[in-house]
C-alpha cells in the first residue's frame, strides 16, 4: 500500500470520530491550531524562508514569491481567521427539513461530507485556512500543496498535527500529503472509496486536470472572465465607478472585472470619457472594431481576446447592440463565475439577470463581491464554478452533506 | 461534428429558454406529452414488441423482459405520472435565502441545472419519466437508452418531440441520443460546456463505467447493499415484520434488505424462529459460523456474501456481539444507501443513526421505504449514493441548481 492510501485510510477513519465530535470539541482544537501557530512563528518563517530561497533560484514570477511568503502579519491572520471560525455556528446536526410520511418522521440532517482532498497550489495560508474550515465542518482533510511550498506546508502541518493531540479530535484528521515520486495527484484523484470530495485550488490548468482526471466527485472553484455590461440607460458616473473597481481594485483575483461589453447608444456619449479614467489607472484596452473607432488608441482585440482571464491592467471591450447581444457573449465566453449589468432599467436588469448563467449575477454593483466574507458566510474555501452542490462562494454550509434520519415504530411497506 | 455534439448543442440552446419558460408553460407541456401518449398507445405498444421480439431471440433474462415490456396499464402509469408533476409545485426561481450585505441585497434563487444527460438501461419508462422531471424544473434532457428499448424509446422520445411542437417549449429540450457506433456514451461523458450532469440509471457495471469515464459531473444513483441490525433489545414482532418485508416485498429494488446483523443476545433466543419464518417465505440464508450454529441448515456465507447486492431472495446473516460492530460492519460492506436498526433503546438507536454514513438510517422501518414517493417528493429520478449535491431519493429539488442574484446602488469594494 503506498503512502497517500495509507493517509487516506487514516483520513477515513479520523473522519469517522470527527462525525461525533461536538461543536466545542472542535471549537476547542481551532482554539489550540490557533495558539500553536503562534507561538510556532519564528520556526514557520525560517522554514518559509527556505522556500522563498530556492523559488529565488528558480524561474518563478515576482506573484508567485508574493504568494508564498509568509510575514508576521500573514501567520497572525491565519490565526486569527481561525479564531473567527470559532465564533461562527456549526452546520452539522442541523434539522434542515422535517417530513411526516406513513407515519415515518423523515428528518434530512446535515452531516459531515467526510474526507476532502485538498489541491492548491503556492500558498501556504490555504493549508491553514481550509484546515480550519474542515475541522469545523467535521471533515478530514488531506492537502497537497506544491513542491514550491513544500518546507512551509510541512511545518504548518506538523503543528496543527500537534495542536491537535492536545484536544480529542484525532491528528489524523490533517494530513499533509508529501510526494517524493509526484504520483499522489494522481492517486488521491481516484480513491474513491476514501475520499469524498476533491477541491482543488490554483490556476486554469491544474483545474482541468483535476476535472479531467478525478474519478472522486470535484468541487470546480475559480476561473472568472467576468463581464459588465453597461447598458444604455445607465448612470455614467455609476458605471465609471464600477468599472475603474472591477477592473482595478485587484486585478489577480477572479472576481475581477475582464471584458467590459457596451451598448452601442451609451458607448456613443461616453465610452471615450471612460476609456480616459481607465488609461489613467493604467489600463490598456483590447477593443472590437466599433470600439476602435470611437478610442483610435486602442489595441485591436483578437478572438482570443474574448476568451481570456488576464489577471492583469488589461480590459477586453465590446460594443453591442442590444441587452441579447450582451447576453449571447457571456454565454459563449464568460465561465459561470461573476456577471454584472448596469442599468437604470429594473426591466432589463431583471431579464439580465434572469437569462445569464453564472454563480453570482449582479445589477449595479462591482463583480469584486463574490467572496465568502463579503457574502457574510465568514470564510470560503474557494468560489463554485460548477451548478452541482454548490455555487458561488463556498463557506461552512458548503462543506456538508446530508442523510435522512427516519425515526419509525415497525412499519413496513 | 458528430450527431451527438450537435444533439447536444442543441439541448444546451433549448435549456437557455427553458430557463424563463413559466410554469403554467411547462405545465402545458407535461400535459400535451401525456394526452400524446395515451393516443398513440398502439403504436407504442407495436414498437415495444418490435424491441421484445428481438429480447426474446437473444440471451435476455425474464427480468430483463419484464424491465422493457409495455402494456396499456403502464403506459397509463406514464401518462398519469406526468399528470401527477403537474400538481407539484416548480422550486425554480424559489428564493432560498435573503441576504444584506455590504448594502447589496443577495438572493440565492433556484434555477435549473441545464442540460441533464441520462444514461440508462431497458425500461422504457425511464424515458417518459425523466423527461417530465427534467421539463418541470426547466431542464434539457439528452436520453440515452439502451440498443434493447431502441424502438420503444425512439416512438417515445418522437411523441415527445411532436407533442412539443404544439406547446412554446422547444422540442430540442428532449432527444433521444441514438448511437449506431456505439461511442455516443464516451461523448456523453466529456462534453463539459454542454451538459451539466449525467446521470446514471441501472445496474452496477454501468454506473461504475460512468463514475470512472466522466469529466462532466455525475450523480450516482442506485447500489444498495442494504442492513439491517437487530439489536439486543429489539421487539422479537416487530423484527419478523421488518425482516421479512425488506427481504421479500420486492427484492429486485436498490432498497430491499441484502444482510442482516443480529446482536448475539437476540440471535441466542429469537433468530431460530426468524429463520423458519423465512425459509415459508422461500428466502435462503448465508450465514456467518456462529449463524451456522443456531441454524444448521444455513448455507454458510463466504467473504463475498458480504459485499454481495443479491437482489434476490438471498440473505447474509451476521451475528455480531455489539453495536459497535455492526457499524463498522456496515462501514466497511455499505453502498451508503438505506441502513436500518431495530431497537426498543433510543440512545442505542441514536448513536446508529449519528454513526451510520449512509443516505437513509432507520430505526424501527423497513429499508424499503428509500424511494421519492414514499418520501413525498412525489417523483424521483434516481436515488443519490454519493455525498456531493444530493442524497437519497431525488425529485424536483435535486435537479436544480441556484445562482446568487445581487442588486446594488452602485457599490464597489
Amino acid at each position: 500500500m503506498s503512502d497517500v492510501q495509507q493517509q487516506a485510510q487514516a483520513a477515513r477513519k479520523a473522519s469517522k470520530k470527527l462525525v461525533t465530535a461536538t461543536e466545542d470539541q472542535k471549537n476547542h482544537a481551532l482554539q489550540a491550531i490557533a495558539q500553536a501557530l503562534r507561538k510556532e512563528k519564528a520556526s514557520i518563517l525560517k522554514q518559509n524562508q527556505k522556500d522563498l530561497d530556492q523559488a529565488e533560484k528558480g524561474q518563478y514570477s515576482r506573484a508567485l514569491l508574493d504568494r508564498l511568503k509568509l510575514t508576521e502579519e500573514r501567520l497572525e491572520e491565519m490565526a486569527s481567521g481561525l479564531e473567527e471560525l470559532i465564533t461562527l455556528s456549526d452546520p452539522v446536526g442541523e434539522v434542515m427539513e422535517t417530513r411526516i410520511q406513513n407515519g415515518l418522521r423523515i428528518e434530512q440532517t446535515r452531516t459531515p461530507l467526510g474526507v476532502i482532498g485538498m489541491i492548491y497550489e503556492a500558498r501556504p495560508n490555504v493549508t491553514v485556512d481550509s484546515t480550519g474550515l474542515a475541522l469545523k465542518t467535521g471533515n478530514a482533510i488531506l492537502l497537497r500543496g506544491s513542491s514550491s511550498a513544500l518546507h512551509s506546508n510541512s511545518i504548518l502541518a506538523e503543528i496543527i498535527q500537534q495542536a491537535l493531540e492536545t484536544t480529542s479530535l484525532p491528528p489524523e484528521a490533517v494530513q499533509l500529503v508529501k510526494d517524493p515520486d509526484r504520483t499522489s495527484v494522481r492517486e488521491l484523484l481516484t480513491m474513491n472509496h476514501l475520499i469524498d470530495v476533491i477541491i482543488p485550488r490554483g490556476g486554469a490548468a491544474l483545474i482541468q486536470r483535476v476535472v479531467q482526471e478525478s474519478t472522486v466527485p470535484v468541487l470546480e472553484t475559480g476561473v472568472g472572465n467576468c463581464h459588465i455590461y453597461i447598458d444604455l440607460s445607465a448612470d455614467p458616473v455609476m458605471a465609471h465607478r464600477i468599472v475603474i473597481n472591477g477592473k482595478t481594485s485587484r486585478p489577480a483575483v477572479c472576481n475581477a472585472t475582464e471584458t467590459l461589453l457596451v451598448h452601442r447608444d451609451w458607448a456613443e456619449k461616453h465610452l471615450t470619457g471612460l476609456s480616459e479614467e481607465l488609461n489613467k489607472h493604467g489600463v490598456e484596452i483590447r477593443g472590437c472594431s466599433h470600439t476602435q473607432q470611437l478610442i483610435p488608441q486602442c489595441i485591436p482585440a483578437v478572438p482570443a481576446d474574448w476568451e481570456t482571464e488576464y489577471l492583469d491592467l488589461i480590459l477586453a471591450v465590446k460594443i453591442v447592440d442590444s441587452l441579447e447581444e450582451a447576453i449571447d457573449h457571456i454565454h459563449r465566453y464568460g465561465t459561470g463565475h461573476s456577471e454584472a449589468i448596469l442599468t437604470e432599467n429594473d426591466d432589463t436588469a431583471h431579464r439580465f439577470m434572469q437569462g445569464v448563467d453564472a454563480a453570482a449575477v449582479y445589477h449595479n454593483a462591482s463583480t469584486r463581491f463574490t467572496d465568502g466574507s463579503q457574502f457574510g458566510f465568514g470564510a470560503e474555501i474557494g468560489i463554485s464554478t460548477q451548478k452541482l452542490h454548490a455555487r458561488g462562494p463556498m463557506g461552512l454550509r458548503e462543506l456538508t452533506s446530508y442523510k435522512y434520519c427516519i425515526s419509525g415504530s415497525g412499519q413496513i411497506r
